[in-house]
C-alpha cells in the first residue's frame, strides 16, 4: 500500500519553517504499514494543488495532504478540494456547533471568517477539530483515499492520532512492519559495507538493510513487513547475532539510542560516576551527557580548561609537561584526565585536548589534531586522532570518539 | 526564475529524518531570487528518480538534488543521472585524488567502494567536496540546470555555499535581492509585532519583513529587489535607526550573529576574559562561546557542578548556603558565579542554576525554574525565570538568556 503526503503552504517553500508534519506524519503512516512513496511540498496555487493531486492519485492508494484550510483568503485548499471532487460547499451544523463553542470558550465573537469554516464539501466525510477551527475531510475516488488536515502541527497530530489513524487502518487492512536498529560507531561507512558485504548478500529478499551514518554513529536498520510480529523479531535477532560475530565490539546498542545515552546507561549499572576535562570540545561532551534527564546520578560534572593557566591551576596539569610537549599531546592529556578524577572525586574520566580550528595548527599538527584520554582509578589510555578542517564537525567527532574510548575502556574491549 | 529541489533518501520517506537541508536551500536559493516552486522527497528507486526529474525539470529553470550519493549499493543517484543525461561515469583524476587525500588523512586505506566515488558522469561540471567523499555535479539539458550534491548536511552546506550558489547566480544572472537582519532578543514575537505594527505599516510595498523566532533569537528580516545596491542599503539603514528607537536595547546585532558570537565580539573589543559556572545547562554556554574560532582570547573556560559536592568543593559555594536556600536560588547561582570568577581569574562571569526536568521539581520549584547570575568585579546580578516543560528546550532558553543578561550587564542596560 502506498501513501504519499501533499504539504500545502509558502513557509515551507521559503524555508521559514522546518516541515516537522511530514517526518512525523511518514513515521504514524510507516508504523501501520503504509509506505510512503513521495512527500511534496507546494504553494497555495490551486493548478499545482490539482496537479500534486493528479500525480499522487495515479501511483498511491492513500494522499495525505495538510494546510491550506486557514480562514483567510490565501487557503485555498478547501474550494479546491471541492471542484476537484465534483462536490460543492455546503454548512455542516456539528462543525458550526464546534465553532461556536471553540470562539466563545475564548471569549470571543463568530465572525464570517469563523462561519466560513463550518462550510464543507458535501461528499466528504467530515472529521471534527476540536482544539482548531479548521475540520477534517475524507474523500475516496477511484480507490484511492485522500484525506485534508490543518497545518497546525498539534491540531494535525491530534485528529490524525484520534481519527484518521484508526480510520485507515480500518479501510486498508495493512500488514504490520518490524524493524530492527544495530547502533555501531567506529568503522567508516565503506569499510563497515566490505565487512558484512557476505552477510548483507545472504539476506532474504524481503528484509531490506539501510545504512543511516553520521558523525555521532552509524546505524544499520534492517526492515520488514511481518505477519507473525513474534517470528520476525526472532528472525531479526539471529540475523543481529551473525553481524555480532562479524563487527562485535563496533556495535554498541540495539535500539534508538546514542552513544551518549548508552554510556549513561553502564555508569548507572555499574553505580560508577564520570567527570569531563574538555579543551577544544568546549564542554560539549559534559552537554551531550546532560541532555539525559537524570545523568545527575553518574555525571558529577566537569572542567572546560580552554587556557593553559587553567589546566595548570584547575587540573594540575604541571608547567613542565606544557612547555615540553605542548597542550595538544598526549602527556597533558593524560594529566588533565587524572586532574579532573581526582578533583571530581569521581570513578572515570574523559579528557580531550586538540586544535579544533580553524587557527591554531603548528608543525607536525595540523587542524584536527586531536588528543583524547580516558582514565580509572587503574590507569590512563590515551589516544591521537587527526579529524578533518571543519570546527563543527572536529568538535562532534572528537565528543563521540571520547563517548566511544570510554565505553570499550570501562567494558575491558580491545 | 523557478527552482525545485528533489531530496533523494530513504530516511525522510520512513519518517527516521527531518528535512532540514531543505529549509535551509530553500532560503538560500530564495536569498539568490529563484523562487521554490515544489520541494519533492522520493526514495532510492531509478524509475522513482526520472519521474521526478521530468516532472520537475517540465515546470522549473533548475533543479537541486540532494542525498543519494553515497558508495553504497543502495545509493543510485549517481547511475540514475548519468543514464537520465545519457552519459557514463568515468574516473576522475582530481576526485580520486581529493579521496585519496581524505582517506589518508584519516589514517585509513583505499577501498574498492571509495575508488567508486571517484567515477562520475562523463558530461556533467564536477565540483569537488574537501570535507567528504561524494562529489557535487551540474548537469544542463534544454535550458534546465540540475546540481546534485549530497545529503550529509555539512558536506551540502560548504559545497552550495562556496561552488553551486555562485555558479548559479553567474548563470541565472537573478536580480540582487538585498536582506538587512535585525537580531533581537527578549521581546516574545506577539508583543514586538504589536511594538513595531506602525513601523511596519509605513515600509514601502516592494519591502518585506518577515519574523524569523527560535529559542536562540527573533531576527526580523528586510528584503526588497533592488537596481541599486548602494542606495538600498542605505535605505535599509535609516529603517533600521527607526526600529532602534522603537526596540532599542532588544536589538542585540545585524547580519547573521548569535548571541554568543555577538558577546565574543563584545568581550574582545573590552579586552576582557569571562568563565561559566554551570548546572542545568550541562556546559551548554560554553560549548556555545567556545563553537567560536579564536575564542581562547576572551574564555577561559568553565566549571560544570552538575552536584552539589562540586558547587561547594570546587566553586567554593557555602554548605549552609545549599541548606537554607537548595541548589536552584539566587544565593547559590550568586556565590557560583563569583566562585568561578576567582577561580578562574576572569572579568566576568555567568552562572546557572535551574530544573531542567524531567525530573526535579520540588514545592514551590515546578520544572523549568532556572536561576541566573552574571558577576564582575563590582558586583553580581541575578534572576529568576520559569521556562517550560521540555527539558532540550530549556536548556536552550536558559543559555540565550544567560549570555543576553551578560550581554546587558557589561553595556550597563536597564
Amino acid at each position: 500500500m502506498n501513501a504519499e503526503i501533499i504539504n500545502i503552504g509558502d513557509e515551507i517553500l521559503i524555508g521559514q519553517i522546518v516541515n516537522t508534519n511530514s517526518t512525523w506524519l511518514a513515521e504514524k503512516l510507516e508504523s501501520i504499514g503504509l509506505k510512503i512513496r513521495q512527500i511534496t511540498a507546494i504553494s497555495d496555487d490551486k493548478s499545482h494543488i490539482v496537479e500534486a493531486l493528479d500525480a499522487a492519485a495515479s501511483k498511491s492508494n492513500l494522499v495525505v495532504i495538510t494546510g491550506g484550510l486557514g480562514p483567510t483568503e490565501d487557503d485555498i485548499t478547501k474550494q479546491t478540494l471541492a471542484e476537484y471532487f465534483g462536490t460543492k460547499l455546503v454548512e455542516n451544523q456539528e462543525v458550526l456547533n464546534d465553532l461556536k463553542r471553540f470562539i466563545e470558550a475564548r471569549n470571543l465573537t463568530m465572525n464570517k471568517l469563523n462561519i466560513k469554516q463550518a462550510e464543507l464539501p458535501e461528499s466528504c466525510t467530515v472529521v471534527r477539530n476540536t482544539i482548531g477551527t479548521a475540520a477534517g475531510m475524507w474523500f475516496e475516488k477511484d480507490e484511492t483515499v485522500f484525506i485534508s488536515m490543518p497545518g497546525v502541527p498539534f491540531e494535525m497530530k491530534k485528529m490524525f492520532e484520534e481519527s484518521f489513524m484508526p480510520m485507515l487502518q480500518s479501510h486498508f487492512k495493512t500488514p504490520e512492519i518490524v524493524h530492527f536498529t544495530v547502533q555501531t560507531y567506529g568503522i567508516p561507512e565503506s569499510n563497515l559495507a566490505e565487512l558484512i558485504a557476505d552477510w548483507e548478500k545472504n539476506l532474504p529478499r524481503y528484509v531490506k538493510l539501510a545504512y543511516l551514518p553520521s558523525p555521532e554513529r552509524l546505524r544499520l536498520r534492517l526492515s520488514t513487513i511481518s505477519t507473525n510480529v513474534a517470528e520476525t523479531e526472532q528472525f531479526m535477532q539471529s540475523e543481529y547475532e551473525k553481524l555480532r560475530a562479524i563487527i562485535g565490539n563496533a556495535i554498541y546498542d540495539v535500539g534508538d539510542k546514542y552513544l551518549h545515552e548508552t554510556i549513561g546507561d553502564i555508569l548507572r549499572e555499574k553505580n560508577a560516576t564520570l567527570a569531563t576535562a574538555e579543551s577544544c570540545t568546549g564542554g560539549n561532551i559534559s552537554r551531550l551527557i546532560t541532555s539525559v534527564s537524570g545523568s545527575s546520578v553518574y555525571f558529577k560534572g566537569a572542567v572546560v580548561a580552554y587556557s593553559n593557566e587553567i589546566k595548570m591551576r584547575v587540573l594540575g596539569v604541571k608547567s613542565e609537561t606544557l612547555q615540553s610537549f605542548g597542550a595538544v599531546s598526549e602527556q597533558t592529556v593524560k594529566e588533565m584526565a587524572v586532574g579532573v578524577m581526582r578533583l571530581y572525586e569521581t570513578n572515570y574520566a574523559i579528557s580531550v585536548s586538540g586544535i579544533a580550528g580553524t587557527n591554531g595548527a603548528t608543525d607536525g599538527k595540523p587542524v584536527g589534531t586531536t588528543w583524547i584520554a580516558v582514565a580509572d582509578k587503574n590507569g590512563v589510555r590515551a589516544e591521537r586522532f587527526v579529524f578533518g578542517t571543519q570546527r563543527d564537525t572536529n568538535i562532534r567527532r572528537a565528543s563521540s570518539k571520547a563517548l566511544d574510548m570510554l565505553r570499550k575502556f570501562i567494558l575491558n574491549f580491545e
